[in-house]
């Protein structure tokens, strides 16, 4: 996926002109500040250029460069090609205290997705709990954009949503459900929080091509199926002509169906749920041949912890806290909880001032 | 954990004698009968015994014969000795139309979690979402017996517990949470189903202990850390001083901290939510000699597809139909929905007229 479209390699281009430290790192509100300009070129309203390039920048910001600037372009081309509307905000269908169905009206998926986000966690903050279904929604980037907006409140975040298919269930050859990712956040103490944003496959796709541009094996037999249906070494057959992704556990001895349960679950509360396209059925990725909108599903959650034992975020703390100061089994490998690696690099970025162009131009060329 | 209590011996040793088809086969109704009346004789009420007894025969029903009646001696174990009160029900703490808090107050975790499972059911069909959080509860069993109720009124169930630390997080040395089951059940067309029950863990305590008796290394290297804290092959190391179980995914290669993470989100909805004990702070497994309550968390949850898009069970009955007639990597392993190996198994027994008592009382020799 290479910037192709010239409105963007201009953009970027001057982009580097603005760099502060070095030739190639560039300050967060340069990489802002070049989305905006971008979409505003095609016509994409203020408010909802804002969506998007935060979502893009807060990727980066985190470290998860796979849904960061790299992907802008793709969000581009929708709009460009009309296959997104970019000024239409989503309607609700049917509500209730704690739910509320959505069409998204094939909006862009930032805004169908704030839009719901926002609106389950009223309704959790009224009535303890909103879950919140969207049909003709569209690729929404990062799922902890989402689930983190539950934190400032106090919270429990949780957002879903189906992707085109990659992935394989287990013991089959055909690739029935996308990479299906959930996510969920907590908040502990003083700003300290949880968050598990996960695929339900062992690896994303972008991995495989990795090491098949390094021409390297895949470093075991847990992340893709090759053409016969079984677990490949082989990158180049895993990426080019395997039978997909393996799900979360990898062969059935390691409990794989467990990974292929949860891309099912993760597929029932968003296409499902929402009356949406789902499973095979979905567009397949990044093919702009494929006619008609992608009527993706997403499913948005939020929890009030306040509605039921006082103490969530203190208890969650020391949670947290015992998690970090456990014995490593390396001591040059820290314990982590769920959420520390991105609050790592956001702190790393903060320290530099800005994202290294070249690592981000790296990603650019990956799926 | 073999058949200790002269009281259980002697009414299973009884049981023998009520065989229809061979020396071995037993027929469910003699089952159920023996457990009630053994619980009967330490004291539980008699609609107290009639869940537990559905909630152990329906294990051993399915073919989960590690929930089964091989965990009765547990159970009653735990009234006899006044760990657990049989007699009590429990309490609803706080209360909103879509949320519920419950005070098991120490009662059998089968009549808490049926109290709840049936209360967040009545919100899903009142408010479109039900959550029940449950302090103060007691093991439950297996999970899908809750979430499963939800089917019968056409409704998504969702069933959590946390459990006795037995898992590792990522990178750690410690046995920090329990195997912290998921589970999620959702009805199909005419009487199908799809069922999500598992642990977080690649594998139950019982897979190790297996391979220990039958003097045969662990199959891969995701299922349990030796004693440095590593991955190990040794059944025995893993079993007696090894660092603890693997989550789903295995090492870190394998995205295992996606395992450790969902681990993490089972107890933030169970022990941290309820304000029930919680992760590393939860007594130990089988251990008799901790004082104090169990005081486990649960959660459940029921979601009601009509206040979302219509056909919401045709469209999984599509997905699942895809699915079972997708093409198998290996002609003589079919394609399976989670759920499908458990109708596969009641249909056995229905066919069989009961069952088979080596299979229980092998499983009875295990944890």
């Amino acid at each position: 996926m290479r910037i192709k479209a010239g409105i963007l390699r201009s953009a970027f281009e001057s982009m580097k002109g603005k760099v502060s430290h070095s030739d190639r790192l560039i300050p967060k509100d340069e990489v802002n500040r070049f989305m905006i300009d971008s979409l505003s070129k095609v016509g994409c309203p203020h408010d909802h250029s804002l969506l998007l390039s935060d979502l893009l920048l807060q990727a980066d910001y985190r470290g998860h460069f796979s849904h960061g600037l790299n992907r802008f372009e793709m969000y581009v081309d929708d709009i460009r090609t009309e296959m997104t509307d970019p000024k239409v905000t989503p309607a609700v269908l049917k509500e209730t205290p704690s739910t509320a169905w959505v069409d998204g009206q094939n909006g862009l998926g930032v805004v169908v997705g704030d839009f719901c986000m926002k609106l389950a966690i009223q309704k959790a903050k009224d009535s303890g709990i909103g879950l919140v279904s969207a049909k003709g929604s569209n690729h929404f980037g990062m799922c902890q954009w989402y689930s983190e907006q539950a934190l400032n409140d106090g919270l429990i975040g949780l957002s879903f949503t189906n992707t085109s298919p990659l992935a394989t269930p287990t013991r089959s050859k055909d690739r029935l459900f996308g990479t299906n990712p959930l996510c969920i956040s907590a908040p502990g103490l003083n700003g300290d929080y949880f968050t598990l944003d996960m695929a339900t496959t062992t690896v994303a796709l972008g991995k495989i091509e990795m090491q098949r541009r390094k021409n390297e094996e895949l470093p075991s037999l847990s992340w893709a199926l090759g053409a016969d249906g079984h677990p490949t070494r082989n990158a180049d057959e895993a990426f080019n002509n395997g039978c997909g992704l393996m799900p979360l556990g990898g062969s059935e001895t390691n409990s794989g169906y467990k990974g292929y349960g949860l891309a099912m679950m993760v597929e029932l509360l968003c296409g499902v749920l929402a009356d949406a396209q789902y499973g095979p059925f979905i567009r397949k990725w990044m093919n702009r041949e494929t006619p008609g909108k992608a009527n993706l599903g997403q499913c948005f959650i939020s929890i009030n912890p306040q509605v039921f034992g006082e103490g969530f975020s203190s208890r969650l703390q020391v949670l947290m806290d015992v998690i970090r100061h456990s014995s490593p089994a390396d001591d040059s490998l820290p314990v982590l909880v769920p959420g520390d690696p991105e609050t790592a690099h956001r702190r790393k970025v903060d320290s530099e001032g800005g994202f290294y162009i070249q690592k981000i131009t790296l990603f650019l060329m990956l799926y």
